[in-house]
């Protein structure tokens, strides 16, 4: 069998065949402009964290699901947790069999989830890496399709929906602030802008992966650990995404742990929107000031997820 | 002085008015639907929890602060919290002097909220009409001016915003369902859509205040307790909200606590929204069958208040 090709990032074309056929199973996510967060300009946000499952990852289990050939054994994905609740709530719907892999870091909250959906569930000891390395045994072994959390096309594809999806309701910013972890939400959303808008990665001081490659080169791997590490943890960036980075001269401002918690108090007291660290981890370069727009930039911030630990239920 | 003749519910215009008035406060609260909500079929919802101070109650204050004459002794309000928040919101953003009077029952977490607006606050024992008493007293003593709760043209005037806004947004439903304690949302609404669409009022079986004055008369006085009662236990319907419901021949669907937990439960789970009991209430006629839409009706539900206890924070 010849080499497969280099996978290669997805076209506005594939992100709009995503939107297509993702549209029916996915919440159409709301979107408002608040003046309540504490800063002396109003943000438009985008509430992802309502997403089915709880957070963007959804869209790209969908796409992927619906768009791949599924092989008898189904699908299996390592997850620090919201990816693994995606594809499980996928495959449920889907009638697809799904195997997750799951570090311990993922907790108590998002393991309940996942085992909610009815997915065969493995927790694994120790970080994601070593989730990834059961998942790709158990791939080797029955021949189920890996669902990769960031970096394969179908995923890219499907996060990058929420960017048009945002666009079509009328976004004005100028500015977007992502998180970033394996880079696949702010992949999609660069497939899909080229280089229209400006987007800024936000990444946990504990968590920089894409900070550390984007100066090292895309094979940096990176120590990762803080308050959002089961969703923003991972060690090495996703290739399609550091190549789009790369080519958008992209800049990753860092947010420590402090602001992170102090942005999900903002979120809660202006919003009412209670969400998991990595959710307000955008907000935080604002709330914080690590990021501080021009004046009259117009910003707007993704709030990505919202599987926190405890859930209030 | 002669008597005051009776206040009246106000009218389109009067609504259009105060939506000019307070729209530079105020958050115009996103909509969404959803199918993820345990039900066969879509529902609409307009996420009015998300206001400033937590609640609807936001736009009533605003528009009675910004449209009556004010004391230099300032305002006061009774309130099972969420009116004293809003109250205490608008006067800290206006300039304005508050002393809000409320019941234990509100609880540790609203009690916390009023606190933080930075308004003079008094904890009253026993139930609403005794933190009612106290503030009339206040009333008479300081020359401050009373901000009804749920029974004065200015405030439904500021609630009947409500629907004016989400009839712009889009409003696409046959049937909304709105929870009733006193009767001011549901009477500003019925003051906006006159006959246009049908509204439902829901409230707890433990506090059926609305029902019970249909059946029994404007004056009728009605035990109230259960989960949501500090924010849905009004004693006696307001009187411009019963004359309103009795024009429009509204019918009151009542609604256990544990179905009201239950769609907490559920807006949590489809959507990540963690609302108070009160919050939940309108959605739990659905999710309980306590109303049935026809085939073909298509509903909404307005989600009026997030300020559960306790707090996440």
């Amino acid at each position: 069998m010849p080499a497969a090709s280099a996978p290669t990032a997805p076209t506005a074309q594939d992100i709009a065949a995503a939107q297509a056929r993702i549209a029916p199973w996915l919440l159409r996510t709301p979107v408002v402009e608040s003046r309540e967060l504490g800063l002396p300009f109003a943000v438009e946000l985008k509430l992802e964290q309502m997403q089915l499952s709880g957070s963007f990852k959804a869209r790209g289990a969908f796409n992927s699901l619906l768009s791949l050939p599924l092989p008898e054994a189904g699908v299996v994905a390592a997850s620090g947790g919201n990816h693994g609740a995606a594809v499980a709530a996928a495959a449920a719907r889907l009638g697809v069999q799904a195997r997750i892999f799951v570090p311990e870091i993922a907790g108590p909250a998002k393991i309940a989830l996942i085992e909610a959906q009815g997915a065969a569930l493995e927790v694994v000891p120790g970080f994601y890496p070593d989730a990834f390395a059961r998942a790709e045994a158990w791939r080797d072994r029955t021949g189920a399709l890996m669902i990769h959390a960031y970096d394969a096309p179908a995923t890219l594809a499907g996060q990058g929906t929420l960017m048009k999806e945002w666009e079509e309701q009328g976004l004005a910013a100028d500015t977007v602030l992502i998180a970033v972890g394996g880079g696949g939400l702010i992949g999609g959303a660069l497939a899909w802008l080229g280089g229209r808008r400006k987007l800024v990665a936000v990444e946990p001081e504990l968590a920089p992966t894409l900070a550390r490659a984007l100066a090292e080169g895309p094979d940096a791997e990176t120590d990762v650990g803080g308050i959002a590490a089961n969703a923003l943890g991972a060690r090495r960036i996703g290739r399609l995404a550091y190549d789009l980075a790369r080519r958008r001269q992209l800049a990753s401002v860092l947010v420590s742990d402090t602001a992170i918690a102090a942005a999900q108090a903002r979120l809660w007291h202006g919003l009412r929107q209670w969400v998991e660290p990595a959710g307000a981890c955008a907000l935080a370069a604002l709330t914080s000031g690590a990021y501080v727009p021009e004046p009259g930039e117009r910003v707007a911030v993704l709030v990505c997820g919202a599987n926190p630990a405890p859930s209030p239920f």
